[in-house]
């Protein structure tokens, strides 16, 4: 059994309204950041697993986005990382 | 004048109480995620930004970073890539 430290990002599903984003945006082209074009927020997990080797630990984190981490209907996920820690 | 797509990441600073990411260990467990043994949770940000270079995009961001995007009491951030788009 290792520990391994996984990185997960989540993001709003593209061509979905981002209002977050939106609202970002926003604020940085009244700070004066008029070169921004666009924003896009979610959010960054890092989860630190006990498995057996790391393609278990992969295996769980998928599951774990599935069942609670990513909104299936809104959201996409990606596995950035698995590092062994 | 070209437009960059660059990832930022914005973490609770290492040490600080992180209770979203302990509510969502909580609820991994319940779910029956046992090993488990800690989540952070940070905000995944993807911008768009149109600079005359890639120093410059990356400069930019640092300064949004500063001013907007990432609690300086509580946060740390990280740009983790620079992309031409």
């Amino acid at each position: 059994m290792s520990r391994y430290r996984v990185a997960v990002q989540v993001v709003p599903r593209r061509g979905l309204l981002d209002p977050q984003g939106k609202a970002v945006a926003d604020a940085l082209h009244t700070l004066g950041f008029g070169g921004v074009a666009a924003v896009h927020v979610g959010r960054h997990l890092v989860l630190d697993v006990d498995a057996a080797d790391e393609a278990t630990a992969r295996r769980l984190t998928r599951e774990m986005c599935e069942r609670l981490l990513a909104n299936p209907v809104t959201e996409d996920f990606e596995i950035a990382e698995v590092a062994s820690s």
